[in-house]
């Protein structure tokens, strides 16, 4: 049956974000690694979901033990042979398969040499789910014990149970709106700010699954340009969660729908964002660096049943492999 | 009529590049402030276009004075408040207006305090052309004096006449292309390194002027899941420059084409991209850098022709102003 492994991984998800939580202890010892080499800058190397992964630490590394985090540029070093000095850097490389070649060749030349297993087990569909949430919980949980905050581990675990006991419920909700999408081309994906990782992971399972073209935006993005290209025919999914950015999202919100577009709106502050034809809610999460764990599921569940309406296979999406070594 | 701004305003690129290499000086007393504050990591912030030529300063910055740029994250400290170290940082603000609003608290709060006009003359249409290649000049002339690097002025001097020379073959070629896409509503424009700044600046011009769901791809995310989207229908833009990326994108392309894509091929390696449907070359630039300011042409005129198909107007995006206050 299509998407037989998708729809298990999805559900696979909180055991695994609890056995990592349970690994404290490998993330203090890599972070007093990291903490001796007294780094001012964090370099996060992947591609695909990994790199959507990525954009959440940026937020972590700054927010937790403040540094400098950014999503390097592979082929300024691996193509470009630029010499960057790396001397006050630590790379933190994410790929699910620990093959993807120019990320290996970065590795390499960066001379990274720690390993932290997600112990995820195998992920069988093409399309990441498990190892997507596993990487964010990996990165917030590294950020806090380079920071000290050992004890963050329990709010993974916390988060963890409310996404268990919420999954069935975002199951049958999403299942329900994405009957509505069987015949959409094209959607936009916003989100800011810690949700932008959700924002641009929504989007690459919407494309890779379904074969919509999903465009990740910036909630300030949408304005600087891509708003021009709205009309009734064009959704908008919008990731609204209770932080910080929430007023910019509802505000791009606004501004979408004031230019025709249907909305979908996800995530703990689903109700926040007015006029939504749809909405997929979440729980909020203790901590907002975490929330991303939560707010992911919509998309991921909807992506799967619109798939599946489309008579399309998320195991195995057209023209992809699970270790993708070219290009 | 529709796009008049616009197009006069592609036309007055080298006039602006011009003046630009002729405030030599001014960049190497900015870069010598630069150098006083012996910086690791330069920071580049803007939004739309501006942002979109953030993406050439990486490479600027990174292959001349071999520092660290990055394309920061705005949220993290003005929404967030992050405390990131910015002591060995320097900030390089991009605005065409210089009133975007988070932009300038972000420069409040990092108190930055150089400031090199641009020298473009007004800018009408909103769909930014001039102010897009003189922000690409001014980073990498920018990126050269730190390294000490003055005579990139010439290089500079030397792309203008070649643009200007080069424009109206190209305008001609692209006008005859865009009569095959009036109906297009959705494409992926890719490129890697370098020209992934050019990537992203004809997809936002294609979005915004006319109404093409236009999502940017480097050469390598294309492989990892959006290729699963591709059906012939569905048209990509392949921007093809003659260096160290340049098999990676050929190597995209050729998958694009497999999953049965129209391709359109531009750059100064247009014709390295087998089995285009069309292609749009432009003149090889002296110093790979500088190929972004060559290879944006083909888009910019292009979109101003598909907009006049459709009775859009490039001056007036339906939805947009020129200063973007709201986000």
């Amino acid at each position: 049956v299509n998407g037989t492994h998708y729809r298990a991984e999805i559900g696979e998800q909180p055991a695994a974000l609890r056995r990592l939580a349970d690994r404290a202890a490998d993330f203090a010892a890599v972070a007093r690694r990291i903490g001796e080499r007294k780094p001012t800058t964090v370099r996060l190397v992947g591609h695909g979901s990994s790199d959507n992964a990525a954009a959440l630490g940026v937020y972590a590394f700054g927010l937790l033990p403040h540094l400098t985090a950014l999503r390097d540029s592979i082929s300024l070093s691996v193509y470009y042979g630029a010499t960057v000095d790396m001397s006050s850097s630590v790379v933190v490389a994410l790929s699910q398969s620990g093959q993807t070649p120019d990320v290996v060749q970065y590795v390499e030349r960066a001379r990274a040499d720690a390993v932290l297993p997600l112990e995820v087990g195998t992920e069988q569909a093409v399309a990441a789910t498990k190892t997507y949430t596993t990487q964010l919980a990996a990165l917030v949980l590294l950020a806090a014990a380079c920071s000290g905050r050992l004890a963050l581990a329990d709010d993974v675990r916390r988060v963890a149970d409310n996404l268990e006991e919420a999954l069935p419920g975002i199951a049958t909700a999403a299942a329900d709106v994405a009957q509505s999408f069987a015949f959409v081309g094209r959607m936009f994906v916003i989100g800011r700010g810690i949700e932008f990782a959700t924002a641009r992971e929504i989007a690459l399972k919407l494309t890779e699954t379904c074969r919509v073209a999903a465009e990740p935006l910036t909630a300030t993005d949408l304005a600087h340009g891509p708003i021009a290209a709205l009309d009734p025919m064009f959704p908008v999914w919008v990731v609204a969660s209770d932080d910080e950015a929430l007023p910019h999202v509802v505000a791009a919100a606004a501004r979408a729908r004031g230019a025709g577009a249907a909305l979908i709106a996800s995530g703990s502050a689903a109700a926040a964002v007015e006029n939504a034809a749809y909405r997929l809610p979440v729980p909020r999460a203790t901590t907002p660096l975490l929330a991303p764990l939560l707010s992911v599921a919509p998309g991921q569940l909807f992506a799967g049943a619109l798939a599946a309406a489309k008579g399309l296979d998320p195991d195995m999406p057209v023209g992809l492999t699970k270790v993708t070594l070219a290009g």
